[in-house]
C-alpha cells in the first residue's frame, strides 16, 4: 500500500542502517527510481558512519488524536493528522557548522516553481542565516538529471520578489549559473558536502 | 483525554507561536506544573523572536501503517507506532555554532540514573561532538527543584565507566559541582543560553 501525504506525494518510512545499506550504488539509484529523499538519507547515513558530518532528516510532525494502550503489546495510534513542520527538513553539524537545507525535485524543465517553499520555510532560513548557519536548498530538476544546491540567500531575493510582482519561479538558467552542481557518485550517492565546501571556500 | 508515549510521559502537543506566549512567568511555570519541555520549548521560542538562537524539538519519529484519505478533509493516519528517535530532541544554531542536546527531569534526590539515556542518543553525542558541535544535557532534579546543563563529554566518562562495573547513575553532587546551574527565569523561563555561554567562555 502507497502512503500518501496530503501534498500527494508518497510515504517513505524512514531508512534504517541495514536498508540505508542494501544497494548504494549509482547505477541502481538510477534503476531503482531511488527519490531525492531516499539517496540523501543514505547519503547521511555515509557520512555519519565515515565521520564526515552528522545530518538527519526530521521526522515528520504528527498531531496525535487517540491512542490505544493493549495489553503485552505496543502502545497503537489510532487517529492522527500530519501537521505542518515549523523548520526545513535537515540539519545537522559539519566541521563545526550548522547545516539547514531542504530538498526539493521539480519536473518543470525552464524554471523551479516558488509554489514548492512555504513562508515558514523561507522564515526557518532567514533566522538560521542570521544565526551564522549554512542554508541552502537542494535542487533536482528531474528531467535534466540534474541536482543543485541553491544558497539560501539567493532564494531569498526571488521569494521577495513574488511579493512586488515578480516571478513566480526562479529560472532553470539561474540556478544553473549561481547554483553548485552535484554530480551523484558511487559513496555517497549525493556528495553535497563538497558543494558545501564550495560554498564556504 | 491524556495520551502516553510508551515510556509512560503523557504526549503533549507542540506548542504554537500562540500558546506559548499565553503564560510564559516563572511564577506560572511553577503553579501550571509545567514540564521541563514545555518550559524549553517556551524558552526556544522566546529565543527565536529575539533574534537569539533558532532551537527546535524534533517531531517524535512515528511509523506509520494505514492512513485513510476520506473525500473533502484531511488525509487520517489510522495505525501508527511510536519508532526509537536515532538523534537527541532538540538541536540548532546560535551565532554560528550547532548546538545539541536532550532534557531530562528525574526524582531522584542523590544522583541522576544513567538509564534516562540511551546507547543511541550518547552515540549521537559522540558524532556530533566530534563535529564541533555543543552537546549537553539539560538535567532537571525535580526534588530540588533545580535544573543544571551538564557536558556531554562529563556524561560520557560515566557512560564507558557502566560497562566495566561502574556505577549506574552520576552523583547529584557532581552535577551540582560541574554541571552549570539554569536559574529559571520571567523571559525565558530556563535561560540556558547563558549556560551555553559559560560553557564556550
Amino acid at each position: 500500500m502507497t502512503i500518501r501525504y496530503p501534498n500527494g506525494h508518497a510515504y517513505r518510512a524512514p531508512a534504517t542502517s541495514e536498508s540505508a545499506h542494501f544497494s548504494n550504488t549509482y547505477t541502481n539509484y538510477g534503476k531503482r527510481g531511488m527519490s531525492l529523499e531516499e539517496a540523501l538519507n543514505e547519503s547521511n547515513v555515509y557520512y555519519e558512519t565515515h565521520g564526515l558530518a552528522v545530518v538527519h532528516k526530521k521526522p515528520t510532525p504528527i498531531r496525535i488524536v487517540k491512542v490505544d494502550y493493549p495489553k503485552r503489546s505496543a502502545a497503537v495510534i489510532k487517529e492522527a493528522y500530519f501537521s505542518t513542520a515549523s523548520t526545513t527538513d535537515y540539519n545537522g553539524v559539519y566541521q563545526g557548522r550548522y547545516l539547514d537545507f531542504d530538498a526539493k525535485e521539480t519536473r518543470n524543465k525552464t524554471a523551479f516553481p516558488l509554489k514548492n517553499f512555504h513562508q515558514h520555510q523561507i522564515d526557518h532560513f532567514r533566522a538560521c542565516t542570521a544565526q551564522g548557519g549554512i542554508c541552502f536548498a537542494i535542487i533536482k530538476f528531474v528531467v535534466h538529471q540534474e541536482i543543485y544546491l541553491y544558497r539560501a540567500e539567493d532564494l531569498f531575493t526571488f521569494w521577495d520578489d513574488q511579493a512586488t510582482g515578480g516571478r513566480k519561479s526562479i529560472p532553470y538558467t539561474e540556478i544553473a549559473a549561481h547554483g553548485i552542481l552535484i554530480t551523484p557518485h558511487i559513496q555517497p550517492l549525493i556528495p553535497y558536502l563538497k558543494a558545501v565546501d564550495q560554498l564556504l571556500a
